[in-house]
């Protein structure tokens, strides 16, 4: 398929069209128009036909959205119709609460290996998969067709481990480390800065009586 | 402080200042200047001292910023000046990770219940707090003042667990669950999508040869 140059904002969307589509599908929903679409998301009907304009629009006037259909494209256009082997580095209870969550396979993201530097953890398996020590990043990286490294590591480790990874054929890194990485740029980082997350929230609470700005 | 109406923009920015300005504090930086600060940060000057502006500004021309008391009062912005007892509900792995980490404690943030459905569970400690069954929740958040729940439960259960949270005095929920939760509007909800945010950096992976705009 076709595609346009596609505006972040758009791409930040798509995960959850696709979710909202994929819980369509276990409904055993075929077909919906963009109209109910937006009331289950709610977002306006023409945000709903301008974003999946980008991909060539999948809708017909009067008629709605095939959902299998559309479904089965983004999940293409996000790359989840392809595997992507991926690595966890830091075995501490959040890299291990990441390992051991079975859905990310679903959508073709395979767990290949997990890496600490603890010792006494080395040769541990998490749901079958074994525990290794930094010094073989590199060549299991290499040998295994690695896409996406999970960091898990404390912010003091995470330059360290971002220096090494460079220098490997990584393509995507997936940063829970609470700082942002210095990356050469063909390496795409994506942060999950969880403390960042909860204190807007306590913002939100804060300042809920009305001078919020939309 | 007078505070003036903030843009979604600018708040979700303020943590991000506020982990750049506790790290110059950690290497012991009494002044910086915007223009200092935006090279770290990557992120123009301008926006700096706009963003800043928000809060009536807290630099002076050709001085710079006093770190310190920008820290604080990004802190006191962001609620952090104050305690905010919370409970997490859903003692899986994510939920057992976000319970044994520590440094939330530091800004704030005090964990004192644990909540599932498993009554295998019951009574069992993580750092000292127990777990307790769903049936308790509304009690337990009356008695000991809670304002925030995490939810780390399967997406199956989530609709349910909102509606008992909606009846009771909590001020925001941190959505884990792989869903969209539906509430009364004067409770805030924090989503982090984790697959979400995965399916993102597959895309970005996919598409990183130029036909991505910014």
């Amino acid at each position: 398929m076709e595609e346009r140059e596609i505006s972040q904002a758009v791409i930040q969307r798509l995960p959850r069209y696709y979710r909202y589509l994929g819980d369509l599908l276990d409904n055993e929903v075929e077909r919906i128009s963009s109209s109910d679409l937006s009331k289950k998301m709610n977002v306006t009907a023409s945000q709903i036909r301008q974003d999946l304009n980008n991909f060539g629009g999948f809708g017909q006037q009067g008629y709605g959205y095939n959902v299998k259909y559309l479904y089965t494209e983004i999940g293409k256009i996000l790359g989840l119709d392809e595997k992507h082997n991926f690595i966890i580095i830091g075995a501490g209870n959040l890299g291990q609460a990441l390992a051991n969550y079975g859905p990310f396979e679903a959508s073709g993201f395979v767990l290949k290996g997990i890496f600490d530097v603890n010792p006494h953890l080395e040769g541990i398996t998490i749901r079958g998969v074994a525990i290794r020590m930094l010094k073989d990043l590199n060549q299991f990286i290499e040998e295994n067709d690695i896409e996406i490294a999970v960091l898990t590591i404390p912010k003091t480790n995470a330059g360290e481990v971002a220096d090494m990874l460079a220098d490997t054929k990584i393509k995507g890194i997936w940063n829970f480390a609470h700082t942002d990485l210095k990356l050469p740029k063909h390496i795409i980082v994506e942060n999950v800065h969880l403390s960042d997350s909860l204190m807007r929230l306590s913002y939100k609470i804060g300042h809920s009586t009305g001078r919020l700005t939309e």
